[in-house]
């Protein structure tokens, strides 16, 4: 039937959406969240149906994404049917009842997120689907290759390209600021991107952004790498991998992460890595509590790897407690920085050599550690991260004095004496967070204890900067009512953990980073 | 922070949702989806952010439902702060791990449904969850009653109250416009609330609206019951329980059903039912394939009615072919008041004498059916039906010819003689709504033979009924292309019956009537 348009003035964030009155629907046989077929002067396109109750009768209301892609005016006629269920939300329905789905049609699927013709709703079953039934290891491939084939490239030409990536969890880890310099500094091409924190103190791309840009296009980063070996840069909007950012939107609010391993390789597939180390912090302070995990996990990585053409190494890392001392943008890159210039803290360096050995032992060389530790111990490293600032318009020169953290600081002390028995790296993250990190750059926290440190009454346990005096207070309030570091207490002072049905854990989303 | 208020002059259809942009998401720490505080004049509520890249800074804005319900105006300024993860969302994503839920954990997931703060994303994750992991009888008690307790209900005073539902799935089953006249005629009550079609020709309520209004308020269906006894109306708009209908919102899209005896079982708690008889058509043309499945399902009902203190009684009936002949809203109301006059098919009038004489026999009666019988048989069912359709507001003298029907007509041939060996209610279906039902009342289809029936070469196989030419082609070229009635063939004529990877059966989503 033929309906006035009328134009609504708002984006949908993507999707193509028209909202018709609940007669017109009736009308036309609609019902919420099917489809309609739109013609307009020769023009057409597929939308999900919106119903409104109080909408005007033969009229049809349009979001911006439709109304721009059909080109059409407020008030002039189009003509609107019932179209068909797309072939991807056929497929999607059949995970739901866990049949496994076909390279194809995991293809049609990908390719309807990214081209928005599967609903929110749609997509959020699927992904709950995923999430139960689990991915088999076919399906993870074929997911992986639908992210890559409906995003962009990067290609470097021939010869091996290395690429590092951390699961994430726990708090300070501030090593591929180590990893890439070191790599590059040895003639190897390392094209690091890097997320942003959501729920961390800091992401990769949020440290880096203290020293230099790091919002840079596809082009500027084949010239910084063609330059320097290697670039620290943001991938949030490359669209490596659109359709993972979309998945991810979903799972956000859900707390669910199904396509981990797809989500992380095809991003390195899409940037054309060959070679991959990936870090997996196992303990109570990350995300992978047991090895048991981890072990699983890793496998999982190196057999997607095998399939997609990635040759993957990963390694279990110590995760008990943050890595080095501090938690926040510009408190971590000045703590990767002084590293680099031979001043860091010992875990730091550690991680970040074992990490670059295992890259070099890749390709190849003996003793990869002492070789990435000599890079570091020459200076090279340090060179090599300067291009890198140089090449991404920061200032080569820059001290870690120069980093400005924040103007406010106090410090949380110890109640009593004791040796450091545990940490807690949520309540870390928390009390940063409060402090102003991510957002304030110079906001975070930075320990003065570590596990089987000592300390005496009184005693400096954490530092915590902020920007602002309100955040400062609020933090420290945060910190002194969790007691984010425990000194040793005999486990007979305290055997109940929780307390069922009175008292619950508080809910923590699961998610590892990208 | 404080906020410029932007008024979108559009509803969400029941959500309270506020519009950012990305650089004021990212000051407060929001999320897409995350839920934002508002307070605006000492009011305060709590709204779903959706995050759009092209909003002006500095502003937010307000979809009707938010607006309306703080009464804030266009430029005026309301404060914006970062909500905490609602509670129902933290039970969602438990039940995202396959955790059990408590009563009150789900009745805060209900509530926060029908109040919208979940959004269409959280509510069909939960949804998708509920139907891969399952729901136990108390998790589908708690649902039952949450449903129940945050919609409305009816009360007709002492005495047993008695209902009847098909969980549907074979067309033409207008068994409920006999089966309420024979009970309220023995002297029951018989409140009878129906559904309109989704996917089929007719729902009841479809059905009784060729006769009389059934678009009736509470009050009103007070009064028809108190006169009568009985009544046949729409349930849609009674809210009795409206989380139902925003389930079925979700999952309609998705072809998923996991709340579907909860749904059934909460619309007869909220009118009051005491005894319940169900039937489940079970066979090749109904939802429920095998009898294994309607065992299941028959004592899933018993099981969580005696929860709900409902005495249910299910019936397992035939469900290899249409009932009756006609399909199509007219069609089948001419077909039902003709049987109640004596003259309609017999296996409609077996089926509900059967399901009311069940009825009886729960009230203490002996020899239900026959007691029905002769209610039908002495013009009593008759008369109350009569009764029915003048509280209702429709004309008590219809008669069954006085229904008007599709004028334009034409029907199915056989191209050989044969007897009825097989009869598709999925196509017969498709080409009663090809001709135009259920939105069209007098379009539809009536059989000409039925399973085992003889038919000669040209004999009529089905006629359809249409309102316009356009439809009754449609149809009838369809008809010819499916050939939904299959006459005697040996079975080694065919032995393959569909290939798999070239063709594949086409996607049929699962959903019973409620």
């Amino acid at each position: 039937m033929e309906l006035i348009v009328e134009i609504l003035n708002i984006t949908t964030g993507g999707n193509r959406i028209v909202v018709i009155s609940e007669q017109t629907a009736t009308l036309l046989g609609i019902h919420s969240s099917d489809r309609v077929h739109l013609i307009y002067k020769g023009k057409d396109a597929i939308a999900i149906a919106n119903i409104a109750s109080n909408f005007p009768m033969n009229r049809i209301g349009l979001y911006d994404e439709i109304a721009d892609f059909l080109g059409v005016k407020e008030d002039e006629k189009i003509f609107v049917s019932l179209a068909p269920v797309p072939e991807s939300l056929i497929n999607v329905r059949a995970k739901l009842r866990g049949e496994r789905l076909r390279d194809k049609d995991i293809e049609g699927i990908v390719t309807d997120v990214v081209e928005r013709h599967l609903s929110s709703i749609e997509i959020a079953a699927f992904l709950t689907a995923l999430k139960i039934y689990g991915l088999s290891t076919g399906e993870a491939e074929s997911l992986s290759r639908a992210m890559v084939s409906t995003g962009k490239s990067l290609d470097f030409g021939p010869g091996p390209i290395l690429d590092k990536h951390s699961v994430g969890g726990i708090p300070g880890d501030k090593t591929s600021m180590l990893v890439v310099p070191i790599v590059a500094a040895a003639g190897y091409t390392i094209p690091k991107t890097s997320s942003r924190a959501i729920t961390s103190p800091a992401g990769t791309a949020d440290r880096v952004e203290t020293l230099c840009p790091v919002n840079l296009s596809l082009a500027e980063i084949k010239d910084v790498v063609a330059k320097t070996g290697g670039c620290l840069v943001w991938g949030g909007s490359l669209e490596l991998a659109p359709a993972d950012d979309l998945f991810i939107q979903v799972e956000y609010p859900l707390g669910i992460d199904p396509l981990l391993l797809p989500s992380i390789l095809s991003k390195k597939k899409a940037i054309g890595a060959t070679h991959v180390a990936i870090d997996i912090p196992t303990g109570v302070g990350a995300k992978i509590k047991t090895r048991a995990e981890a072990y699983t996990l890793a496998s999982d990585f190196v057999d997607l790897g095998k399939r997609l053409g990635l040759n993957i190494q990963c390694a279990l890392t110590f995760g008990d407690q943050p890595l080095g001392f501090g938690m926040g943008p510009a408190l971590e890159a000045k703590e990767a920085l002084s590293t680099l210039m031979g001043n860091g803290p010992a875990d730091l360096r550690e991680k970040a050599v074992s990490l670059a050995g295992m890259l070099f032992e890749m390709m190849g060389k003996e003793n990869g550690r002492d070789m990435a530790e000599n890079i570091i111990a020459s200076g090279k490293a340090e060179c090599k991260m300067r291009e890198i600032i140089a090449a991404q318009g920061g200032n080569p020169e820059i001290q870690p004095n120069d980093l400005p953290v924040g103007k406010y600081r106090d410090v949380l002390r110890s109640d009593k004496a004791g040796k450091v028995l545990w940490i807690s790296t949520d309540d870390l993250v928390r009390i940063a967070r409060a402090a102003g990190a991510p957002k304030e750059k110079g906001a975070g926290v930075v320990l003065q204890a570590k596990l089987g440190d000592t300390v005496r009454k009184d005693g400096v346990l954490l530092e915590i900067y902020a920007e602002r005096n309100s955040k400062l207070s609020a933090a420290l309030e945060l910190a002194n009512e969790l007691s984010p570091i425990v000194l040793s207490k005999k486990p007979e002072e305290r055997m109940i953990l929780d307390q069922v049905p009175e008292k619950v854990s508080r809910d923590k989303p699961f998610s590892l980073d990208r």
